[in-house]
């Protein structure tokens, strides 16, 4: 009988567990603020985990990346500057970077190491780190947000991990308050927000702050991601303004090299189910 | 330290598994045909495991029923006959009988006693089973879809299990074949077709098939599922018929008390992953 590694991550007050079959550990260490922790899996490639909790896989992060991004960017009428809090493995910055609109991207994560890490473990997705638009802070991000010039940025993404420690703050009203501020006219905010299968009182919850925060158009997208708690994912799209209607379809028809997202998934991932219509 | 039961479902070739935690074994029994096991779980209510693969969970299947049925039967003009292949569980048939212009709907599964454990153990799938239009029949649904007489059918959904050892007949081109000649004109087949991430080569060869079966129209339809691998799941639609042009959809948006079917979803689902487009 062979020896089998297997790495589960447990959905605790879910009662359920995804655990993926592991060839090797490949990198541990201890940051100032987590856990970081690389495996090569046998069909996943390689995993990134912090403190236990599965972050990004080479097989399935296109979806998150992809959903975390280009809805938001093509929601825009002209995109230049973009901001992203959070996003410390670059796989967002990177499809950020494949818009040729952008002008600038501002990247702040907490944790370097993290971005250090996934520079090592993740070529792939921080192929585009030394684009000369793309500029590194680590650093608080709530901080960073509402110390923001009025106006500063055309779209913020929120690539955050679950709305409990640091993060918490990620997911509050007044959070999406300094992110309108920082938002110029017409500007577009997309935050993660979890699974509907098993946190739809937190999408609820993240479109009404939203909307709080004087957001005049909120719409929350809807995924598949096997690697996150129940296969099934959500963002929610925030715009400064009244209408969610400048979706530029014909520039996202021309968008190519995409694996999941393209212009009409941009509208079908925004059909909310049945027990999440307003 | 208490002690915890947990049920896993080992995707083996995919190097993956899925927990659920297990409050008590509710019932096990080895019927002609396989291993039939209900369990408690802590947070998805009951669970049926065939020969070890989750078949069904309380939370969750609404997805996979409410998608197996409500577009296929709103694909079609006027559905009055329809025939389930498999769907033992019942789910697929209480979603069925929902629709009132639907006369009769045979059910030819395999196993018996697969719908009778599902009658003790999950009243609400099987709360429509008393319903005179439906009729189950016990056999093997291969050799009954090949004796079927010509058009006697307006739907026929294959709600099998994976396509490995006796089901596997399900996912060929002789049984689609079997089933076009089955369907009256306009007729529409709707089969499971498994994990878009982890199968995308049976979605291709499932559409391949059902078009070689003499299908003059096939889609797929995309959907979550938590307890089937990769909590992304599929299934394909094909029209007797040059279009899918069908879709009622004033009688969908008329169609009340689903939780994650509506008009607007059929459509949505029908939109593939950049990776699947034709």
């Amino acid at each position: 009988m062979s020896t089998e590694l297997w790495y589960t991550e447990r959905y605790e007050e879910h009662g359920a567990a995804l655990s993926l079959k592991i060839r090797e550990v490949l990198h541990r260490e201890q940051s100032p603020y987590q856990n970081i922790e690389i495996f090569e899996t046998e069909q996943f490639g390689t995993l990134m985990t912090l403190d236990g909790l599965v972050m990004v896989t080479d097989r399935d992060n296109f979806l998150y990346h992809e959903m975390m991004s280009h809805p938001a960017l093509f929601t825009h009428p002209a995109p230049k500057r973009v901001l992203i809090i959070g996003g410390g493995d670059c796989g967002t910055l990177r499809e950020v970077l494949r818009h040729q609109e952008v002008e600038e991207v501002v990247q702040v994560e907490l944790d370097e190491r993290v971005t250090r890490v996934a520079e090592r473990f993740f070529p792939e997705l921080c192929e585009n780190n030394q684009d000369p638009r793309a500029r590194f802070h680590f650093a608080d991000g709530i901080t960073w947000t509402k110390e923001a010039e009025a106006g500063r940025y055309d779209v913020i993404i929120i690539d955050s991990t679950d709305p409990v420690g640091p993060a918490a703050g990620l997911f509050a009203t007044d959070f999406y308050a300094a992110c309108h501020h920082a938002l110029a006219d017409q500007g577009v905010l997309v935050a993660q927000s979890e699974s509907p299968l098993l946190h739809a009182d937190l999408i609820r919850q993240c479109q009404g702050r939203m909307t709080e925060a004087g957001f005049g158009a909120v719409s929350s997208l809807y995924f598949p991601q096997f690697c996150y708690p129940s296969g099934w994912w959500s963002a929610t799209l925030g715009r400064k303004g009244l209408a969610m209607d400048a979706f530029r379809i014909d520039a996202a028809r021309a968008f190519t090299g995409t694996r999941y997202y393209h212009a009409a998934m941009q509208q079908a991932a925004q059909v909310a189910p049945a027990f999440l219509l307003p």
